[in-house]
């Protein structure tokens, strides 16, 4: 089962996606200006050639299925999600979408949220396993968001929890995982390498100066990342378009 | 998918819905006078003229289908509902009415209540995901109640939450939403914003003088939202037609 | 769906029901004397010419179903069940009979109790709006016993408790409610009102001086209720069909 | 439906049972001797003519379908099960081994514990339920082993308890019921009138004096008991065939 | 049914797995080395002449199934696992793999670990239930890692609980089970005659002293065991092919 889901995704072996699921995971507080619009992200995912855009169920079908914006970016369908209100220290996301409904959405791959080293990391497990073989069964990649969190983790960001994270997404048969960065990319490349033929992108993150966020990048694609999924520090940038040109570059070039 | 689900239910694209649903939240104690007699609030809705009306599975089922009102007045089936019983400082309502029954009781749209910050809110993102691709497969609306409600929401009315309310619906993929007034026209059209296309209406409330539920009307109609679901600001009316009247014309007109 | 499943059910549009789920429910104390034994029972409820006799499946499996008992009273099998001995402040009573094996055991209607304001009420609902689809599906009337309890519950037979017990019963869809008396005819005519099209049968409850149980059915029946569920007050009494005839006249003439 | 599914396992309408399932319910530390070789086992249920052999799945398995002792002596096949280790005051037992699978092992009968009285009652009330209507359906007896248990449950033998455990096998659907000992004759025999038609056989229990244990099984069997379900007292014996013997001689002479 | 789905993982009726799920439950750390890669796992199976491989779902998925690994060594899927990261007294490891997508994946045996005495036990019973039934019907062997955990646990290594966990694999129908080491071979021996039929293998455990590794391996095969499952006392070996020859001898000599 030598399969190439990603290949929808992948330019120069390379991605670059535009994440735009804040609405859901933190409110419409993350999406200022014009970002409220999912119009005006679906355009910027065009014009800064994106090789994929990151939508909720909902969004995917007002604004995607269907559309122009259909045949210029590949979707990734984001099948669970929760708000940053309830007060939960093990969290669990739950699936609002089905791994069926995201395909007739017009999604060539499917996202989902494991919160490793939670006391319900179990539901997530299981809940992923199920998403993977339907996936590959209906010819969509299954790609992971695997983020350290609950009251045993001490630290979400250390390299040696990151490798973790990053080995647990090859283990469950993730066609790609979307970590977060761990510091350097000597202790990135040491969660790429756990990773295995398992695709590793950077979770952009919240909003940090342009240096930071392209040096972050520059250092995970030197590490062998494959690429990056960002949201907020394009789309709360002044120009996301101009920023978008400078990721780019780092990935692609 | 650029469907028209609700297209029954709007008039002028705007829609006015009769709610209820208050024997089952609140109790008969809400239903004062004759509004304790479902074909009371029936006859209402259509000398109203009321774009839909919001009933539970066993009002639908003895009073409306097969009846003249079926022919008169679209019906929204809510599909979840709970008493206001018991203490649970973080509430779930669970669905006693499958989307297909609502579908044979005669209803073209299915409405489903999301305490949005409650520890218990992954189940009801996990049931109205099911509901709405279930809805949409057969060819009705889904229509989200959306309420903030939880030990860790601190003002249930705020206009933030409203507009993560709002967002949350979109991105679940409803295709309208009924949320509650968050105290301006202002901060109100923030959350139709946040809807984009999801329409959303007014949740009425409890009643309030004639002058207090206009105005909210009016306010968010000019700030965007498609109409209003009222219940005890009609039925607990001394003239509830006159008082329908009233919003109408503020709605269409 | 203007059905009639409740016709077998009635006579004179009225009902007398000879309960006997307290093996069950309570253990074989309640059961005093002849009691004990199902074929007395079921011979009651042909002498006594019952419109309906309330059993668990497994008493219909080896007393009923194929028996000349099946030809003379009408079965309704009780769903659900709990025993008083674990010390729950919020109960649940799970189903331990489909609705699908209660038509093979030859019942023509399905019984399950909801604890209304239970902090599982919520389960309760879900079990009972699948099972009144499966009854109405099979063309079987799903009937409700829907008693307060639970520990927001001060008064479970306060007036205003019942009505909403009623109303409950109206909204999920129940053919037919069994609650319990709530002090007088006019605070019982508010539950049957709020109960509309659902009809309304008294639950007998435990043996009470024979003046004051006919007192409380005459006082229903005066109130609009179509009937009533007795055991013990029928078969803990010395001389069951005497007390039966006593009820039966109340009801019928 | 006056089945005989017991049929297979009496003998002028009685029964004699060897259970084997203690290397589950308490470890091999029961199994002392040769007994802890299923083989020993089965090869005494033959030359005891034991008219049931009682197994846990793994055992059916490896040791009797397809061979001799599948054609000597019938089989009922355990379904679920739990060890004596984890500390739970209201215990639940899972099943392990579905009816349909029982039925390829050559079960001719399935068993399942209750432990009445657990906060946990709830699920083993609808385990078995729909495991009772399995059974049925596949042609085999279902017979429940009822235990009362609980940090509600004062004593687990009294007379009481025990009469509603044999009553709430009746209510369930059980074909025959499997519970201890409470103290008496006469106290037996209340609980065998409340389990009517259910047939009701006794738990040996843990190894006593040979005496005692005869003494037992005779005063069950005078109580109108159907039979017994031994197992240390026979394979915990030091001549487990000739204690079969005496136990023979009381119930079947 | 006298199945040898066991028989492609055995020579000489001895087998010799190479265990390589520990990326899963300890994370990369345990990975030294080399050892990160999966290739370098699968090429040591190979030139080792294990007699199985156990992997998790995805390195089967990326660099089993289809390769030429798959004609050298045959697969044991592991289908369940859990982080160490979450602090739980009593663990559950939830089903990440369905049986069905193991076979898809090249697999002729499941593997799955059973908490023994953890409160969560029943859940592990009821799932390797179906896991084992699923597995018999397509052919596949089951093998059940089972290992005393919990907080009622005091000695996980301890004679009597090793036997115990020996018998539940038997009682449960495992084909085999992967057990710890507990103390010595007459012990032992113990534990392989509680599980009768079910093979039994030894789980290496954490790296130890060549000497201390070696004496145990041959201190179970003396015992009846079937074989052993190593993974860190070979992977975390300065010479992995070299400890593996000695190990062979042990075992197939």
């Amino acid at each position: 089962m030598n399969n190439n889901f990603l290949q929808p995704f992948l330019y120069k072996d390379k991605a670059m996606f535009l994440a735009y699921d804040h609405g859901f995971e933190h409110g419409p507080k993350d999406l200022i200006g014009k970002s409220i619009n999912p119009e005006f992200i679906l355009d910027l995912a065009v014009k800064g050639e994106y090789t994929g855009i990151i939508l909720q169920k909902g969004i995917a079908e007002k604004y995607y299925i269907g559309t122009k914006y259909q045949k210029n970016v590949p979707l990734i369908l984001k099948l669970n999600g929760k708000t940053n209100i309830p007060q939960i220290s093990d969290p669990y996301s739950s699936i609002n979408c089905s791994v069926e409904y995201a395909k007739k959405l017009g999604a060539k791959a499917v996202g989902y949220t494991i919160y490793l080293g939670s006391k319900c990391e179990e539901k997530m497990f299981a809940d992923f396993g199920k998403i993977q073989e339907q996936a590959h069964q209906l010819k969509m990649a299954a790609i992971a968001w695997i983020y350290p969190r609950g009251s045993a983790v001490e630290n979400e960001n250390s390299p040696e929890i990151t490798a973790y994270a990053a080995r647990i997404g090859l283990e469950l048969g993730a066609d790609m995982i979307k970590i977060k960065y761990c510091g350097s990319e000597e202790t990135f490349r040491k969660a790429v390498q756990s990773a295995g033929k398992t695709k590793v992108i950077l979770s952009g993150g919240p909003k940090v100066e342009d240096e930071e966020i392209l040096k972050r990048i520059e250092s995970v694609i030197k590490a062998g990342a494959t690429g990056v999924a960002v949201g907020r520090n394009v789309f709360q940038h002044q120009d996301p378009l101009a920023m978008t040109e400078k990721i780019k570059k780092i990935i692609f070039d």
